[in-house]
């Protein structure tokens, strides 16, 4: 029974056979195989306009590129506390950007609202003294496992516009998002005022397979350069580009996502608790969580140290079983 | 008839099993699963001593993070005119390492020489204002084609470690270079001084399997940190340490080098030139390349502007029959 | 009736005198003149132990060049929420530092304790997806006008010590707090661990005359590299350097910080708030900071938005009959 | 007999009484001060059109700031090998541009000329892995004492527009230059296709005053920002600007580097060389060298080690009777 990160699964087999699919002869390097050259179309279908779509080596690699791409050195960067930008990525967005800031707001389920973010922007009193409100960057879904409405992030968007601030989306989970809420992905990014998105395919069944989605596409040139700098331009651009042909293919990504959601809501259910993704946060306490683990449950803690807190992910491929043996544990502590 | 890159050809059928393989079930994420835990123990005993190896997506990052921990910001990186971190990564080199400066040396077949660069390390003369000499790095096998034999490792390490310089080996194309000599791993890299080493295994029949290599343990921390900074610790690990434990097993590395390496030989000597790796370059003269073409053949031009020179590739998997019908061309134009 | 900030001032005779008296024939360039030569001797006198000290342009470049020497790029910076080099340094600490991390702590009077440094220190669950706590960086005085005291100071460099951390202290006002103690420079730097010290004399006399002071003498090289780097190496040493002679002379630099301290005394006690240093912090409500403007006061609100508070600054030279106007306007808001 | 530098020299007397003249009373600070806020205008009169003017400590600092500002980090800067900003910054241009890379060209009198340039800009056959050209930098006077005419500087500025480079010039001693030519400053900066000038005036009688001169004015925002950031926005602004404006009254300026061009040219008449600005090279081999440091000459060897070859600067205040006995040495050597 693990439920540490849905980054502990497996992959597809569809995406794994589109390795083998692709194997096959010499084609052109750095992404001028047939392959990677599908790549914008596909993307471009999926939201429903023209896209340029990069592909990287990992989360945080896109994360740093976007924000690297949409803030001067002397910039901040707009997010939440809890941010993935902010808490996992060592600094990377500091790396990549050349020493921007990120200054941090508050918010339920690690999301933010148009009013905080309004107060951030605004809070820069010392003219050259302060780094300048650059760019927003929320997470889709949170860190909380927490989703933004389409509404929201419309709102979000026009309150960084109004600001002058560019608008970047963690797409990390993005797919559990689009799935839960059911909406187009053109509404909980471009149509909302996203810039640049992570999109990314590894915790949703992908061996690797991260990208950079670019809708402002006067970005795409700055994106590609500072990928290739970064080093994330792969030479065989055949196999991420596979990857992601696979993943998008017939709705696969829509499909696996769905089904980490509805085992998740299950887990929700079970410790009554609110679920709108495939991350589920409980708090049965110290005892509770040692009961689960003496049950073979595996998770992180999550929150401050003691708070009794735990963070449950469902995968793609989570066995059912298991989600029913852990249901079974969560109803027996309440 | 394809020789323009090694990085054209797919993977071998061992390195893709391998990705199948471990597909299995729920594994812990960013290298505490139980096949990157043997990486190490893998790598260790092809170099006959322990060392500490970290997998990146693309030998860019390798060499970029190597440089960036062997020199300060304020140091130069003495290297050949023609090395791939000079030419082909954008300035990957710089950006990772804070801004440090790549210093050219010249020398035959992008080789450079402890006299040359004894001679480099020596000049600075301007104290303060100057960037300070810190490191060496070469290629092995070079952009050339050509090879350090163990002898000539040791004396540049001998020049290096005399001079104050830390040593970094680009081993985009080691396999070919190890596979020529028949010597051991270890004999041109840390038994001739060398610290890091960027060993890749893409070229040479993986799908994306790049790493550092690091001889001198103490430095494995900042390596690690610089990984994660840059985006290059894959979250699913599994992946990148199955492709480099099927590389190595059972020599099949060496296997595949020593086939490019053959079948370059072939050309080599239908071409009349020397040839020591996988790499061959020809001089027919504009003309003589226009034919090469008009008959099927892919490959860059090399050196200046029209100086009627070509680089032809062998891949490890490249067919026998295009190398048998590139031979009768290259003889024709005798 | 000027109170907004120490930096208003003018230049003291003794110091633009001493620009005269250097300012005779051609001397070595780059810190090679007499002057220059003098320097070290000069702070170490004043530090009671062997010091290195190096002129920089501004204390921001004092304090950026100071971080850097003292942080990796993946490391973190502990210090106030309010502290100058997060508040009004425009990024210059991630700028030199390559993207080094400002973790932010609370503490009253902008000053931290050894608890909360010690909480925020071992605040570093993720390994290697987090920022590596690196250093830990106070003011003094503080930007509240607060003061450590020896003993403040040694806690604090024991806490972070135990916790592996570095120590900076941004000595901005530095003069100010040594004269309010009446201790030794000593005793409220390298005694109580501090590994670099930003010595400033801009604020308190001079034209244009910061430093980094250093104590940790193995770190010398690093921040000449630095300093150079940073564009912060003066051509004609002799001006700086004259600039700190004259300041450091017969205890010129505590004479008038003493000054300046004696004069805010009396604006706190009309006040009837505390005060340390040349720094006085008043909360007359939106209404009493009217009056004193109407009055001819000139001074910054400071802390939230409509708090009603303010600060006054002192300068070295403030005219006496300044402060005795301003006395009686604050007395009469009580 | 000191030829050694300019930056040996002392201050003019008009630029030390400025600083005595603004040394009183508060005034705002960081630029804010009556003085700072007629530089903008002085340096418009003496450009004969609107620019905006940013003092700077040093000028490895102006340079710096304007390569940063004008290349992207992924850019080259296309330079000369013998330029200042290559050899004696000690990687100042890449710590500020994050990494961008120095591509350096040849040419006699360290001057390029339009087919170098040309040649330069056209050099980059690798697309995505290569640096992009991105600006064009060239010192005036060059660092071999040569000067560009009008014309030159206008046919460099053409070459560079039609390769869709930026334009720097490095003025440490663009005084020198104008004063030689007897043309308008506007001649060799912006009507030639200038969009950023590092200004100094230090070597030619300041004590600390470099400045960044910007044509493009909508860079002027982003200098602003990289000033800041790099430490070099002075707190008590008065002081670099009284010394600006001091060296621009009344021709101040033309008439000191006059002065030592002037002198420069009899010590080239001496020595039977050809001598354009106040820097004289002379080649009276290893043994004169040796007679004229005997004599009691100061200066820099220059050239390759062993070349016999030497600098002479003269200052702004060089004594004539200096002057004339280096002028009977050199003669005694032909």
């Amino acid at each position: 029974m693990n439920f540490k990160s849905d980054n502990t699964a497996s992959a597809a087999a569809e995406i794994l056979r589109a390795l083998s699919d692709v194997n096959d002869g010499a084609v052109a390097a750095y992404g001028d195989d047939p392959w990677s050259q599908k790549l914008d179309e596909a993307f471009s279908a999926v939201f429903e306009r023209e896209v340029r779509v990069f592909t990287v080596a990992s989360g945080t690699a896109a994360n740093a590129i976007s924000i690297a791409t949409l803030t001067p050195p002397w910039g901040s960067v707009l997010c939440h506390r809890e941010a993935h930008i902010e808490c996992d990525e060592c600094g990377a967005p500091e790396f990549f950007s050349g020493g921007a800031k990120l200054v941090l707001m508050e918010g339920e389920g690690a999301k933010v609202t148009p009013a905080t973010l309004a107060e951030a922007a605004a809070r820069n009193a010392r003219g050259i003294h302060s780094v300048q409100p650059s760019m927003l960057s929320i997470s889709q879904t949170t860190e909380r496992g927490s989703i933004y409405t389409p509404a929201e992030v419309f709102a979000l968007g026009e309150t960084a516009r109004g600001a002058g601030l560019r608008f970047h989306m963690d797409g990390a989970r993005f797919a559990n998002a689009v799935a839960a809420l059911g909406c187009k992905p053109a509404d909980v990014s471009w149509r909302g005022g996203v810039d640049l998105l992570s999109f990314g395919a590894t915790k949703n069944g992908a061996l690797a397979a991260e990208s950079v989605v670019v809708f402002d596409l006067e970005l795409a040139e700055e994106v590609a350069r500072r990928r290739k700098r970064g080093g994330h331009l792969f030479c065989k651009g055949r196999y991420p580009a596979a990857q992601f042909l696979a993943y998008l293919k017939d709705g696969l990504w829509l499909k696996l996502a769905a089904r980490a959601n509805g085992l998740a809501a299950k887990l929700a259910d079970a410790a009554g608790v609110a679920g709108e993704s495939n991350q589920v946060f409980i708090k049965p306490g110290a005892e509770g969580l040692a009961k689960l683990r003496a049950a073979g449950a595996q998770f992180y803690d999550w929150g401050a140290d003691g708070s009794g807190e735990a963070r449950l992910v469902v995968s793609w491929n989570q066995p059912e079983a298991e989600v029913e043996a852990m249901c079974a544990l969560l109803k027996s502590l309440r």
